[in-house]
């Protein structure tokens, strides 16, 4: 050891990381808004709570990627798996009527590859964007022996706000009110690790190969973004319409339905109220998967549930078309408990 | 394939992540305040925005325990990395003059194993009491093929709260201001690779061997809690004598002093004004490190640096000693730029 042991020797190297992080403030910057109050590179991001909320309640979620991340490193393709990130958070505290105020990820990996950084936060960055969401901060996180080579892992974090009156807590959830399903685009960040052995497995295809039956490629379809809701449930929330919303993720309608139903109700839902998408279809067949096993991994083609009114279900399918989100009545709420299917 | 594919055949396990994760409701409800309104397992967690700050400024800080993790592997010793990353994300938020309201986690594992998943999220839990901030939620996740067994990534982000007219920005220090540097209770969760380096590779010690010099085992002197200085500096922050606050991650005094000073002004850090401890002499000496690199990827010593008036130096000193907390005025405030060593 004839100079001594340094950071860079041992595997770390802080000017590629502060290199890899310049090109991000521009990105970062495109997301500010009035109550953005820090600047990149602050050790905590400021955010002023907006002062037209009379009596805020902050709605935080954590949430990852999970094994789609292993999707995106077959594909080589990056740009997307950080829009799935901001839209599954923003998703999950939609549910409680809260609308995004900012969002922090933490990406870790072995060796920084500029590029690669790049692209995963520029997807965090332009889902920030679309769902009107301060990209706060983050941690980037060198962190060799932990990750292979061209491997990382990304989680994030979202807060939001709702007026205190206008929480969602399952309260204004009634017997005979409707259930309208909202199309998922795909698998959304859910059952991957089964979804990945059926494809890549069992049918031994590669990213660019055919999914059969759906007409797309395996990295297309299995990188499809998660969808976020915020844009079809902004007006209905506004117009005070909605009785209670499920994020259909991981444990499908069964798990996560029951969730935002009170004590003594239960939920009905026909199964032939809406058709499967072609990919589902496609995994259940390939990989003979029982139909009660997709149900409770996937979301068969729901990815968020509105509770309404009977009288209001049309205005919410309709509403939903209109900004190209397909939607159904998929079943109504009754009296019992769980998930029933027709 | 007789009974066709399942999730569990496809490794994730869906009933023994909710066995690991029933077990530590008590210990987050054991973190909850009168602002906290969710339980846990709701979709978001939810928390009040406290009605007594009048004009309230969110601070927020994603980060992660980083390779000191491998120590924890390595020693089979769990309940200490999240009381490290709760007082990280706790001090970033400090130095802009913020208190805790709440915290989130990430965990993300190959295997769920539930006495460790408890032995974590207990760690993040004790240290969320200590810091008087409520543990809302988190996201536990199953990831087959991404961490090796008994391996895992832990990340966390913090909420917390300043009055507007309270946030420290730099826009108090003064020439001649005093340096007050507040003791770390070690490595803190930073240079871990090139201490592990040195420690398990130069020096081929296992966890339960004396770290050379410093009469604790290497997991003992590794594993040490991350201080957190919430405690020492809610005082002098209520008094308002703070004029800056530094918090000493990686990059060091070097690294870290300029980010909260303003234009037109350095630090002068006298660098025998404090004993960097045994731990820091140990790794330099083995690793044959320049001193330049050690200032750069270790505090040395110093976890938290503390800008005050001059007349206010000795009252800092003295407080964070009656809580335990050695001090000392290791600098000043000076025209110029960056840091210089004296």
């Amino acid at each position: 050891m004839s100079r001594g042991l340094s950071y860079r020797d041992a595997g770390v190297d802080l000017e590629a990381a502060e290199r890899a992080k310049e090109g991000l403030a521009d990105l970062v910057a495109s997301t500010r808004d009035s109550f953005t109050l820090s600047e990149l590179g602050s050790f905590g991001g400021l955010y002023a709570v907006p002062p037209d909320v009379e009596s805020p309640v902050l709605v935080s979620s954590a949430d990852g990627v999970g094994t789609k991340l292993k999707v995106a490193f077959a594909a080589n393709r990056h740009d997307t798996v950080g829009q799935c990130l901001v839209n599954h958070c923003v998703n999950d505290i939609l549910v409680q009527g809260a609308r995004p105020l900012f969002f922090l990820d933490y990406l870790a990996m072995g060796v920084m590859e500029e590029g690669m950084v790049h692209e995963i936060v520029r997807g965090v960055a332009t889902a920030c964007k679309e769902n009107a969401c301060a990209l706060l901060g983050g941690e980037t996180a060198q962190m060799p022996g932990f990750y292979a080579e061209g491997e990382y892992d990304l989680a994030g974090f979202v807060v939001g706000v709702v007026e205190r009156e206008k929480l969602l807590d399952g309260s204004r959830i009634r017997e005979g009110d409707a259930l309208v399903g909202l199309a998922s685009s795909g698998l959304h960040t859910n059952g991957y690790t089964l979804a990945r052995r059926i494809v890549f497995d069992v049918l031994g295809l590669g990213p660019d190969d055919e999914l059969p039956g759906t007409g797309r490629s395996v990295a297309d379809e299995l990188l499809a973004v998660h969808r976020s809701y915020l844009g079809v449930l902004s007006g209905p929330l506004e117009a005070g319409i909605v009785h209670g919303l499920a994020h259909i993720t991981g444990g499908g309608i069964p798990g996560n339905l029951p969730r935002v139903l009170p004590d003594g109700l239960g939920a009905r839902i026909e199964r032939f109220s809406w058709e499967a998408p072609a990919v589902f279809r496609a995994l259940q067949r390939v990989g003979s998967v029982a139909e009660e096993e997709m149900d409770r991994v996937f979301n068969m083609g729901v990815g968020m549930i509105v509770v309404v009114a009977p009288a209001s279900a049309d205005a919410v399918v309709g509403g939903a078309a209109q900004r190209g989100v397909a939607a159904w009545v998929i079943g109504s709420v009754g009296r019992g408990a769980g998930v029933t299917y027709a």
